[in-house]
């Protein structure tokens, strides 16, 4: 319903569907926590928001309000129209997955983005062909010298939040990071929810 | 058959099998050609090489020598063990495909790298499941201050070349990008050939 606080539990994932022109707010509640974020043609789940072509369209690795992310097929799907905190969104880094976990000593059945991604599509009976590269809101991996990256805690404030505007009918799907071993959610390591408001 | 060099043709791709160990000297022929590069796992085409985990492993945007590039699985599956060239590489822009050229105004049969890709793969009786984002072997896109990208004329000379090590039985595919409107293969904006040689 518009106006209404839905959490996205810390650690699990949530899906909404908007259609074309509704915006959403997605709000980083406690300031620390990145969300992984996807969209996906409610009629083509093959069409979805993709990083590697909406850089091109934006001219950058960093979206800005104004911003408009693109599809594998190059069509405007998600813009990023008001942002209040200091603008830091990765587009660089694959979600974090069963993989990633074991690889960081984590065992096998750590909580990711990538089956929270598929999980909560589930729950609006939809599936995704494949785990496109997320748009992952608030993460902060700078590009240094030499291109090097570095996965740094996040710069956001409790509260800040960003405003998305739906270009096509779509599916969104955000994912609160679990990860809690790297300070990537703050250096308490400490995955907590967010919150999202359809406007 | 080893050392015997075979060319990837203007504007077209090509793909090739290599089993783990094996390696390929890749060319640049005339100095200015990009090559969109990708690589599969042999026994399963949905396992690829992803320019969004490699970014992890490598710590990087721009693979160096003596980096192992991985797949959406996070497994070692090609590595670049020798660079005579500037190394610039990229590693964040789609391939080029039907959607980019017509919005560039050049009509909807332009040649493009994703077509390349798959029907170099169907001339070894192979599907891609989806078009991974490549790994641009000699496509100069810095990343500029704030993360700003610019498409630039490449540094390579002619016969430059890159020695690419599989990680893993594997299948690599080429496209000798037919990008003729951007100076991103040379300002002369002529797409030409490259090569390779099987170690």
């Amino acid at each position: 319903m518009a106006g209404e606080r839905e959490t996205i539990p810390a650690r699990r994932g949530r899906a909404v569907r908007l259609g074309a022109g509704e915006k959403l707010r997605l709000i980083n509640t406690h300031g620390t926590q990145v969300v992984d974020t996807w969209a996906f043609n409610a009629d083509d789940m093959a069409e979805c928001m993709s990083m590697e072509h909406s850089r091109v369209a934006i001219g950058g690795v960093f979206p800005r309000p104004g911003d408009t992310m693109v599809t594998n097929k190059r069509r405007p799907i998600l813009a990023l129209v008001e942002d209040t905190s200091p603008g830091i969104h990765d587009t660089l880094i694959a979600a974090c997955d069963r993989w990633r976990y074991i690889l960081l000593g984590a065992g096998d059945d750590h909580d990711n983005c990538e089956d929270n991604l598929h999980a909560a599509l589930a729950e609006l009976d939809l599936k995704a062909p494949k785990t496109p590269s997320p748009w992952n809101m608030w993460m902060n991996i700078p590009v240094g010298e030499g291109g090097s990256v570095s996965f740094e805690p996040g710069v956001a404030s409790p509260g800040d939040h960003v405003v998305l505007r739906a270009e096509m009918d779509l599916v969104l799907a955000f994912s609160c990071c679990p990860q809690d071993i790297l300070p990537i959610n703050g250096v308490a390591c400490n995955p907590v929810d967010a919150a999202f408001e359809r406007l």
